[in-house]
């Protein structure tokens, strides 16, 4: 029934990366239309203190950076853009790192300025559906600056571990709260792909047990779910590498051990988003070639009924034409033969029984079974 | 009904780039049978001043370079060889880079050449057509030559700013007028693409609802169009990186950091014309699928109908034999029975009753929305 | 039709390029079964004369390579094994070189040898079909010698430059002469992708109007000649390549930039033979969903006629079923009823409009014109 | 029959690497909930000697290290975290390296440390399933640990060459023994993917006879098969590849060789895997193409009887209409005529004999086994 | 017909390369059991003389070298495992290289050894089969050493050219006989090739002629030999350029021209096998639209006739239905007309003329022919 087809279109999001309208000046901050109002978190920590600080202006925040060892400022909401121009100022951003804050549809990337190396990320936004949210990241030498589209994200065992002093995380730098930051990233893939790979059992299996057009419809929108993490992993995965290689000072040898890590982990998402597309597509085979071998045995049966009731239909319609037998006798004797119903009869099942073991012998009535019983049998030998 | 295909078929212009006939002296200049006649814009700037210049021939334009600290000669419209000719001269131009202008269909590239850097670009041709026109530019030490197929092009939002000083283009030499146009050539395909995305979104979901022919032949020119942005992106690309790699000294370090980020959304487009491609194709997938679903659906009830009435239709040919009942009693006594007729009637009830539940049992009849109720209980459930 | 497909298979030439037996001496010289005789024309030139100099043996040629700057030996036609030895000989030419020379199904590619570099490349034979032919050059310091198949060249507008002084050709060195005729072979494909394109474009048309079968085979064979093209021109590419990175002497730095143009026409050339190849490969998907589409229309057609017409005549067969009235009122009461008749047909109205009804609702009758015109006015919104 | 496909859908597990939830502290050991509880087998020996030492604390075991020129400890199943945790602190195990070998659904790599080469593979898990384990490898300069999930490897051979003192590897240092332990893995891996071609071989054979939709849903399963078993050796080739070319001094130039030997037979199973995987997707096109002649047969046959038989059914309801003879002598004089019923008979023949001629001119009849006799006799004289 | 399909199913030989069980000592010998006693051929030669010397033990054979520039000892039949033993001793092979020559299913490479370069190359086994041999070469100062199969190879020409001193080979050293021989292993590949383009051209007539399920297959198998060749051949090209680019002084910079020579003839191969798997992979498509269409034309034969004779069936069971005139005026009053019959019959040309016009209209009949023959008008002019 195609009529469980959806009767109102979903329209999907073919999103753009560009903000602004097509050339105006490069670095013209303009906001997301569904931008929300900034909520600021700082937290300032060294091996012996965390402090959590109350919001407070760009300048003072900066200020502030230094009083200890690692600052980390998170902006979550884009919506005020004269507090991002004032971030801008206060730690000395380019005027395009501040665009790609605000642009919300960038490939992930990492740059080197001038004092401050500039991390695009993507996150998934939650919940086991495959959107993802931008997230942008400035490792200056002593401090983080984090900015998110809205409030709720992946970092809470962050900031748990901060706080609880867990692992090696407040005796390292900020680099290594950048790392912590990308590798919870790339973690919150993990559930996206699990729930995909959920999706795509079902559906083979669904495919294999009995193919419906809803499958084919799902199978479609899960390769366009993969395709769009594919965007959001693979430009990761060379964002992390050109982080590996770069010889820059504001990454410490030790975090790069760690960042490899991490690497690995974007090299096995890749991995399995791309085993994942392959199988997907290889659903595609196996649902044709199942309704086309549906097709087959529908076929066979209105061939069966409709080649072995037609020709008996006929002799029926035959002995049933009025030719006058008393105007002649070479009009239809056998309607006054002692035996002609019999004889018509026989004639049928005669018909019907030469059919029947000519559908028999092409190996179109009760073969399939006993092949079916062969290949198994020659299964199991194998 | 395939008659709503095109009755009057369109050609489909599959331009070359060879102007001049083959094996003519290369740089011939060959004007191209659609070229029209050239207007002349120049527009003089530095920091404090900005002026537009009228028209003038190119050797007086060579001489005021130099002037204000950027000069900036836009020529609409390659119709005049000898104008085109007199700038070649007046601004040192090879003879390859004069007959790559007026050769509208080459492919976007960055060439070194004594003295300038010569770029061919192309630009979207406005609307949401997929159509490109080429762009040449010259970039001098203190000015820049463009050459356009016609007048109308996305450069306006560059004048503007020049006009009222916006950004920091004013103070920025040669090397950024050239980004900045290069950035609104590459800015000028968003809009493309998003017409891209929504005719791919609108096919998706009619295709998914109810696939029809003429839902085919559109995805199949949509990857057209997109082949054809394909074609005219992927270079660009490659172009914007060989001016990053370039070591030349026309361009400056500060200007690189503004073309990195031209290189990104040059990556963005060709990302995002290769997912459109992709899901494109996955369509004639979901389209041939859900056409033999179809298919199988109308055979289905053929089938049905067919096998339930041919064989009830041959007991009533049956019994509308002619069969002389008098000559014999073997010849059709149910004729003279009592409850003949009503037993031919029950003969054919249960005929129908067996063929019934036999397509019951095969899963033929009803069991469709059973199968889509226990399909989506299952999601829900997953 | 298929009857249309040719009776008389043409056999396809798959040709090889050994012409020598398996196993036989590097360097053997073989002359191809189709050699013609041997041609030899002479053009000795420099800036103030040129000199067409009647054929003469090898040596003599040789000996007079110097007496103008450059001199250019064009020999068309291998059939004569002798006369090539003597070349080798007289201009020293490895073994290998002479046999490449003979041995007419090379792949383009460029090579240097002591004293002199050696080119294969392979030159379109003219007409609009996608065979080719084999060129090979030897460019020495002061000479150009080429090797045809067989009279008949592209290199006619080379000639008339060299006698009429246009352009720079009489004034440069040989390097020149090559880059000419190179980029005099390169331009000869245009015409022949040209015709390709206008193929595939009527073909496109033809698919979405009305698929045949014999336009498939067309798409076929397109294909294989595409395929061909890029055999033929992917190689020239490389080539050009490697002669412009070749860090030997033979070539001016001023001839590199006369062949860099020359590349990019090659890599055109592959870019369109590329996107050529992708539409036609999507044009078999159009094709079959088109194909697809129609089997259904004409399946939908059979099975509303069988499915309205069967229980139809089911019913008219029910009441000429011969069960004798008179025998029981239990036979067929309804033959003696006084509307029997109406009663019969006004069933099958009923029949028929029930069944009508429920195809109207499944959306088989009348619902595509609807549905297109809900596409189109979708589409004009969008 | 689709009834044969299986009511009970088994869960494809498509399980993924990361043990610890997102975000945890990176080197978090999480124990995978099947691990089990860890058997500790230590091995000590020289050219001379072989001692095979009882299990004891990390400690101890790392401090006998050195008393014979290698020891190999092998840790069959991780469900000890504390044990773990011991052997780090005693071998000097980077946390990361430690979370690895817990975490069993890692990628195979090789990472240097400081003071170890850590390598991560995968072992197929015995039979012939597709199925791998982790096994990983810390190759100290004295010393191999070898981590596995279970107990039960393809190690035994290893064990009896250093009992027995066959081949070289008594003599050896530890690097060799790693090799001798990646060679072994890589070995074990030839017998899987020989089961793989044996059920390719049976799939082809099968679909080549007879399709039935059960091979196709094989086939995808083959084809998953191959996915996983490339996804488990295509990062063996990379890491024995970085082994390789890795400088470091832990690998003797001497054992390099033996290197080179095990990465080309990590290509070849590449390779192998490769190719098996073309035949399986080009097996879907033979199935296809095999279900469409199929299917074609059937309808031919279809097409033929009822083609014939509903004109003459036709016929026979013709002149089995009651017009009444006696009303008018335009009504049906036919079946008053001497030889009605022959002519009617007759006109019977004629119709099916100008349908079967007309069936047999197409090619539709007979034609079939004839053509096959032409192809076998094209074939043998081609 | 799928009767003509094979009955007893050939197994697919799919061969690995490992002849030692998994996990046994690197370099352990093991005989294929298929593995011939071996026969071997000395022959040794120089300038002004060629001796072919008896065969004699290995280290006879090693001593014998020097006493003639050049040394060359080939070995036919791996089967005596001894011997082999005795010529890795004499000649100092290392025991992997050894085990290299046992294990016939190699992927062709070359390897530096000290004092040896090792070739493993593979041979087609000759005939137009597709099946390869492996050939493996030891390449020494002085010497080569060929260890082949069995007996019978591509090696004669070469033994001729010794023989009777033809081309320079009698004058070069070691390395020109292992490229002569190389050559000849290439050159040996292009009938097998050529063998392919012929079964390639006639199945391509065949599909496009008349598409049968056999040829479908044969395509198959045709792909399956074409994988094969592809997996012989590329890792050659792959080998002879590692043999190019290799710095080592066993092979001299004359013989490295003539290797390149030998490059470009397997970069040919690969190119001509790639060609054709695309063609081979194109021909699916062929044969699927063409069976498509097939099935097509079928389908509207039995539309046809069916639409067409249904409905006037229907009309005369109508009038053969026997409501009694006589009960009533409203029973079939046409039976008793005048011209009831007359009325009938024309009411039956009328509807089936109304269907003949419908699908005349609608493109079903005869316009077919005049659509081919508009199609060939469209081509001429194009």
């Amino acid at each position: 029934m195609t009529k469980a087809a959806p009767k109102t279109p979903r329209k999907r999001g073919y999103r753009m990366s560009r903000a602004a309208p097509p050339g105006s000046v490069p670095g013209t901050l303009v906001s997301h239309p569904d931008a929300v109002a900034p909520k600021i978190d700082v937290i300032r920590y060294g091996p012996d203190q965390v402090d959590e600080v109350p919001a407070a202006p760009a300048d003072e925040l900066r200020a502030g950076v230094g009083t200890q060892p690692v600052t980390w400022v998170n902006v979550s909401g884009l919506g005020d853009l004269d507090l991002l121009r004032s971030f801008g100022k206060a730690f000395g951003l380019h005027r395009l790192s501040l665009a790609d804050v605000v642009n919300v549809h960038q490939r992930p990337k990492a740059e080197i300025y001038e004092g401050y190396l500039f991390i695009v990320t993507r996150m998934p936004r939650g919940g086991s559906g495959t959107e993802t949210e931008q997230i942008t990241m400035v490792l200056g030498e002593n401090f983080v600056l984090t900015f998110q589209e809205r409030a709720g994200d992946c970092f809470e065992p962050v900031r748990k571990r901060l706080r609880r002093k867990r692992g090696r995380i407040r005796d390292a730098g900020a680099d290594y709260l950048a790392y912590a930051l990308l590798d919870a990233v790339i973690d919150g893939f993990y559930p996206v792909l699990e729930a995909c790979g959920e999706r795509l059992a079902t559906l083979e299996d669904e495919i294999i047990a009995s193919p419906s057009q809803g499958a084919i419809t799902d199978v479609h929108e899960l390769k366009h779910d993969l395709l769009m993490l594919r965007r959001a992993i693979w430009p990761q995965r060379e964002m992390i590498n050109s982080l590996l290689r770069d010889e820059g000072e504001l990454i410490s040898e030790n975090t790069r051990i760690y960042l490899r890590d991490c690497y690995d982990h974007a090299v096995q998402l890749m991995d399995i988003v791309e085993t994942y597309r392959e199988i997907a597509s290889a659903l595609v085979d196996v649902y044709l070639s199942s309704v086309s071998a549906r097709l087959n045995e529908i076929m066979k049966v209105l061939t069966i009924i409709a080649t072995i009731f037609i020709p008996l239909g006929f002799v029926a319609s035959l002995y049933g034409m009025n030719f006058d037998p008393k105007a002649s006798p070479w009009n239809m004797p056998e309607l006054g033969w002692r035996y002609g119903y019999l004889f018509s009869l026989a004639l049928m099942v005669v018909i019907a029984g030469g059919l029947l073991y000519y559908f028999r012998r092409r190996g179109w009535l009760g073969g399939n079974r006993e092949r079916q019983r062969a290949r198994r049998r020659r299964r199991r030998s194998a």
